[in-house]
């Protein structure tokens, strides 16, 4: 029996499908943001609310609200995206290496390419070309997809004279058991979403626009809290149960540029703009670490776990005091506690901007969890910034007993492209 | 020099770290999550909403939104959580074997201590002992934690006479490719929230709370939208961009309990008001899924990849019409296609409710993705859900050519707890 709605309905779905300038969705993802994806807003980064997080109110009752799905992060501007937004719930972590006979050329092409499916997907379109339909529906929930090039691309490209000495390799350090499989890359992308299957979606697409020019050297999945789970969104708890990232530098700071990305007159000069990105998957041994007592958690990390505030008394933003003593002539933080070993000013200036990602892979044969931080930090120089922090914390820091640096990699990350523009282009194009 | 502020706030810290009733967290988190707690509402499972999702308007502008964080299922009730909620943005499938020497004994104080434990988290507050800390400041989060019991459980602890027929091992499938070591388990644990940390926390805790009694099995991870980031929160996409789902009991159904649920009075009385887990690890396998044109995918599925609607015309909730061909004589809906085989009024009544998590855990060194479903369903009797399903599915399903079914396990989940009771007490102490 004909169905009268049927035509219709198959119009409308056709439409859909039709290849058209949305990617084949035919409503883009974009345009059911409406009003709420314009304020650009990355949710989970508002902050400073007591209790748990709070929607923001409607300017009026025909405002739509905010959701997580309407999060947006632009692709185009000063610095790439992914580096100073708020934590994220999903992110991926993906190393490639160029494939045998790809060169400059190549990696021009891919980086192109890189570059349009980054744009479309952190606005909520579909990939430039078979769209996995992963996303669809979804909004661009604050993706942001941040590109990196490793110590070995230059010479594969013949770009060595455009290596900056800041990718030197890392000094070794004596806690490092680093797998090598799971470190370096010639190229790096790190992608973040607070929706699962639009930070996946995204992978994919990065992953098959790399088609022959690069191979997959190795993969890293982490996550964060989900925006509105917690009344602490501007301090996440890692899986040790601890506040991390309490010193965070913050973009408001008088420094935070300077410290953290490279001057727009910088060396060498593609990377103006720019920051380096030292990656490091710290397993957490978290069997070991959660037979201390909280008292014991808190002398080896210098805070109180509640709260994150100093022992020395205080909130979370209160300074610690490092002179401070107990009536037996103690340091109330101890000489070895990670917080005092990693506070900026007992470092020579140095200042870092961690950004990171736990990860869970399942467990080992006995039990004990694969378990700890995708440890991503950010710098204008990574010989100011990761180097000296990590030899101190080599040397002393009471934490290392419980963690240990499984793989390692250094990527310079380029400044954000401007429109018509792709990631990089400055270098190989320079 | 001293700071006035400082003993008053270290007093705060203090209360907050002392060992209290509320496990150590002074104040609990259920008590922050204050009215907007008590909606019982799963966030997410709303549904309907065309557009964003949108949070609820406050009643009063005192009146705090409802989060992600104070989403809050139920440890108590007719039935155990976990099955008829909405889908949680993070899930980890867990199974246990019971630990040589151990019996019906330590079984029983083991779920005594789950049960505990299941309580006390999905209310938002901390494990009862050893809190990790990982989950504080955040809500329940929907949390769930659902216990089941497998074949090998009831020998290991004597109680042979108890197991259900419906415990049987499930028939070989031709298309299986079962790895034994992630199938199967004496005791599974299914645990689901819309905060990676939250689940996490909650994982370690079951795990902890395991000790010498049960060794840890298998483990898997999964993931689902997180709630506000579609207009669809209803149906779910999956990674071969499906929405998965569409036919899917109601509870409003008027048959729903008796297709999902034992019955009040069914055999074995233990399993009163329970239901009976299929849950199987099946990969996708993308890079063939994807080299297909969305025409091509939608003949293999039978339904349109935009909406879900039949190929047979309307939208996603539009009955299939099996019968309609086109102006060749052909079936508008292959004979082959997965939705017409998994219809329930082709399978003899049979239904189950599919409630699965997707996983990605990386790629195989050739670059292909290890990601899939973990799927989970639910039905009253496997023999007339998910076994004629999948017995039909194995026989011509198009779909089977792009998914590996590579674990498999079936487990006896009992009824909801009683206050003051635990799960799987009637069975234990029977």
């Amino acid at each position: 029996m004909p169905d009268q709605s049927v035509p219709q309905a198959r119009t409308s779905a056709e439409a859909a499908e039709a290849p058209d300038s949305t990617g084949g969705h035919g409503v883009s993802r974009r345009e059911l943001l409406g009003t709420a994806g314009a304020t650009g807003l990355v949710l989970g980064a508002a902050g400073g609310a007591v209790g748990y997080a709070a929607a923001p109110a409607p300017a009026t009752p025909a405002t739509p609200l905010t959701s997580v799905g309407s999060g947006r992060a632009m692709f185009h501007g000063k610095h790439q995206p992914g580096i100073t937004e708020g934590l994220q719930a999903r992110g991926h972590l993906v190393a490639f290496d160029l494939a045998a006979g790809a060169g400059r050329k190549e990696a021009a092409a891919l980086l192109r390419r890189w570059s349009t499916t980054a744009e479309r997907l952190m606005a909520g379109e579909a990939a430039p070309h078979d769209d996995t339909d992963v996303a669809r529906d979804a909004g661009p929930s604050s993706l942001t997809i941040t590109f990196g090039f490793g110590h070995g691309f230059f010479d594969r490209t013949g770009l060595e004279k455009q290596r900056p000495s800041a990718l030197d390799p890392l000094p070794d350090f004596s806690s490092d058991h680093l797998d090598k499989a799971r470190s370096d890359g010639d190229l790096w992308v790190q992608i973040g979403a607070n929706d699962a299957l639009v930070a996946f979606h995204a992978l994919r697409a990065i992953q098959k626009d790399a088609g022959g020019a690069a191979r997959l050297r190795w993969q890293m999945n982490g996550f964060n809290r989900t925006p509105g789970a917690t009344a602490h969104p501007m301090t996440a708890r890692n899986l040790m149960g601890q506040l991390d990232g309490t010193r965070n530098p913050k973009p408001t700071d008088s420094d935070f540029d300077r410290r953290i990305f490279v001057p727009a007159s910088g060396e060498p000069a593609w990377m103006a703009n720019g920051s380096y990105a030292v990656v490091r998957r710290i397993r957490m041994l978290l069997d070991d670490w959660e037979k201390l007592s909280v008292a014991t958690q808190e002398q080896v990390i210098g805070r109180r776990k509640a709260n994150g505030a100093p022992l020395s008394g205080g909130d979370e933003t209160t300074p610690m005091d490092l002179e401070k003593s107990d009536s037996k002539g103690n340091y109330v933080v101890p000489l070895n506690a990670h917080a005092r070993i990693t506070r900026p000013d007992t470092n020579g200036g140095a200042a870092l901007l961690r950004r990171p990602f736990s990860y869970h892979d399942g467990f080992e044969a006995d039990g004990t969890p694969d378990a700890g931080l995708l440890f991503v930090c950010w710098q204008a120089d990574p010989l100011r910034g990761f180097v000296p922090v990590q030899r101190k914390l080599d040397r002393g820091d009471a934490l290392s007993q419980f963690i240990r640096h499984e793989a390692s990699a250094l990527f310079a990350v380029p400044g954000g492209a401007a429109k018509g523009e792709y990631v990089g282009q400055r270098l190989l194009e320079g």
